[in-house]
């Protein structure tokens, strides 16, 4: 796949644009501030994620040969507007959230103060990275979460939604905290070890399960976990214990199996108290199959023993909550603070900080350069200046793992929930509420 | 974001491939069967799509310098599967059901006849664009289906999963009918024409929410579509006639207001009977936010007048069903049927053809080469011979387009329907139950 570039807007940015430049407000200072409205139900917490595709659209963004004929060829644009963008660039700052940490709603995950035109430009990509990114991470952290102290593995490759999000599934499950992925690009990109075990193609191919499995741990040795349902499980995994035997004998130890189908209860209790009489008790346990963080819970609840869990398509595509409401609103044009009233999508005006009180006691929502509480942190960092990044603490993989691991560790129990969990408070400031109120409902 | 390209692969892939070379079975001929096991509730019926990157990626399978580095560097291979990697080329076929076509539970997508390594090596990437593309193919189509004869916009790129994802909204978008998107780059690439409106943030640039209607129809003329919620709704489609008929004075009629909140059957009542009185039965009213076929059928059944509908998110990650139980599934080995008979999910062996009866009368899915049914027609055709495309017409998109609009013609009401569809009938013909009921269910 050729990327798509700059040219992966929404037309309308470019008709904007253009009337932007028409009027001469395009390279005119606006704020643009990037936050989800709601948090799913099935969502108490959200991790943030994304910034890094985010900030790397803005260094390259400028559209070239190809880019300007494609645009050309809409006969919607003037000379004017073409030559403007064929020398835009992005010039402007990004204050944001780094990766990894905790989110609510209404919080801004970024925001973007520079010339009207270029920033209005960036809407439908930083759009589309955050609301994945920040999908899938929030959807990774909480199989970890369900999980721990077992480990989780992405299995989502095959079925998440096109090369993009199966890369970026890698890179979250890396921020999130997950032991491992099946991918080999995504974790050879972002640092993940890549895993694997075997499919039931590979014992099929064999005329004997217990061949295909001894084929597998000649090449393998001890990484080798072997498949142990593509027949009958029980009589699986005693054919991998006579290949586990013969392997011991040449000093050897298999790494495990794994099971994919039928009552995992079940049949992992039985796995491991077959492996354990067989004098395998090293040997682990994994578990896939349609799995995510509600079947992991209730797995352990119903005394599972499993030490690893393979987790694929309802993490990957994030199923019970596949997108976010995020929204890309101007807060603010040439000096003046501004806001949208329509009903039920009304917002709050201005550029903005967040404090957050310790131990997740609550967040006030405020403007930028306004006082901050006493004790709270402030979230939100300049991360790009004049076009450039400051750094790369708020984007680097370790950093926003770690981050990720210690909003897990204080997050409030009940905020953390899998189900029904507790709002957490997130209240506007005193002065971003008196600028609220002092805007008007309407502009007639 | 660069192509990951051969490396895109779940590790067990190379791990199988790398035991078949050991064992001297890499170059065995073998048949993968891709199917989906059951449809999710939420659908009748499934509108193929994918094969065209599919056969894409088995035309350019080869690992270059970069990827067997990366591989090296996992240190898990030996020289020999290294070695045959390095020369390994796709030199078998895929016959496959062309894009476009309605297909079921349990019937093959495509097949694919190869040797053995390289075939496996294909599972995880075809089952990655064929599960996202049959995904969304679909969805769109049910949201054509809905709005018939009112167009429907893919508004979908700010939330897709990703960049791949929301390229291939566009092309499925393509497929199953819709007028139009908003993705500059999905539309130049797939031939879907571009279109747009403009954001709130336009209308919030302004002080007053006329004079940005004004700036708009200035640049746009014709193609100006009025967004009329930012403040008041009612207001705001006043100011929109006041603002026609400014244009309408100079000789320009606005093509429409757009309606983005609120109670959309009430509000567009009211848009459609203001802009009538006013004399602007030629302005249309397009509706857009949190659509889907689901709403837009809701909408119609309550009366609403609405001319065109820009449906995003719901339909760009198919929030009710964002996957389908996909599986690529060993069906024959060396010459020999082989099948897997996991609990819940078994499969039926061998090389398969599917032959569906006029007026979509009943589909029987039988053995490749087995005597057809009268009067039926055989859905798969040979689309790759020896690792090169045979003819364009299975991924032509005008053609799949064409295909898909037959099948919404054609399709009994039952089947078709958003909710409780009717179970269409899916059998194993005479040849294939025989031969499934002669294979053993183990294999000792």
């Amino acid at each position: 796949m050729d990327a798509p570039g700059a040219l992966l807007t929404d037309l309308y940015e470019f008709t904007m644009a253009a009337a932007y430049v028409a009027e001469g407000m395009a390279e005119r200072p606006a704020t643009f501030s990037l936050f989800v409205r709601n948090l799913p139900p099935e969502r108490g917490y959200l991790i943030a994620a994304g910034l890094d595709d985010a900030l790397a659209w803005l260094e390259d963004f400028r559209f070239g040969d190809a880019e300007m004929g494609a645009l050309a060829a809409l006969d919607l644009f003037d000379d004017e507007f073409l030559e403007w963008l064929r020398t835009a660039r992005f010039t402007g700052a990004v204050r944001a959230v780094p990766e990894g940490a905790a989110v609510f709603a209404s919080e801004p995950l970024l925001e973007v103060d520079g010339p009207l035109g270029v920033a209005q430009l960036a809407e439908s990509y930083l759009l589309n990275q955050v609301t994945l990114q920040t999908t899938l991470a929030t959807k990774c952290a909480r199989c970890v979460d369900a999980a721990a102290p077992a480990a989780v593995v992405d299995f989502s490759l095959r079925r998440a939604q096109g090369v993009d999000a199966a890369m970026k599934v890698a890179r979250c499950a890396r921020i999130a905290g997950l032991a491992a992925t099946s991918n080999v690009a995504g974790g050879s990109r972002y640092g993940l070890p890549a895993t694997g075990t075997m499919a039931h193609a590979f014992v099929q191919a064999y005329d004997r399960e217990a061949d295909a499995f001894r084929a597998f741990a000649d090449c393998f040795g001890e990484r080798t976990i072997l498949l142990v349902d593509t027949y009958d499980t029980r009589r699986g995994v005693e054919r991998a214990i006579e290949v586990a035997g013969e392997m011991r004998a040449r000093g050897v130890e298999l790494r495990g199996v794994r099971l994919d189908s039928g009552d995992l209860v079940e049949l992992s209790k039985q796995a491991r108290a077959t492996l354990d009489d067989a004098g395998f008790a090293g040997m682990q346990v994994f578990a896939s199959g349609s799995l995510d963080e509600y079947a992991i819970e209730s797995l352990i609840r119903a005394g599972a023993r499993i030490d690893a869990y393979g987790v694929g398509t309802s993490m990957g595509v994030s199923r019970d909550a596949p997108s976010l409401d995020t929204v890309y609103k101007l807060v603010e044009y040439d000096g003046r603070p501004v806001r949208k009233t329509s009903e039920g999508k009304a917002t709050w005006p201005g550029r903005k900080q967040v404090w957050r009180r310790p131990g997740f006691g609550g967040d006030v929502v405020g403007l930028w350069g306004e006082p901050g509480l006493d004790g709270a942190e402030p979230l939100l960092t300049e991360v790009m200046r004049a076009g450039d990044r400051v750094g790369v603490e708020a984007t680097d993989l370790e950093a926003a793992a770690a981050r990720c691991a210690a909003v897990l560790d204080s997050l409030p129990e009940g905020v953390r929930r899998l189900r029904e969990s507790d709002s957490y408070p997130v209240t506007a400031s005193r002065g971003l509420a008196e600028l609220t109120a002092s805007l008007p409902a309407d502009h007639p």
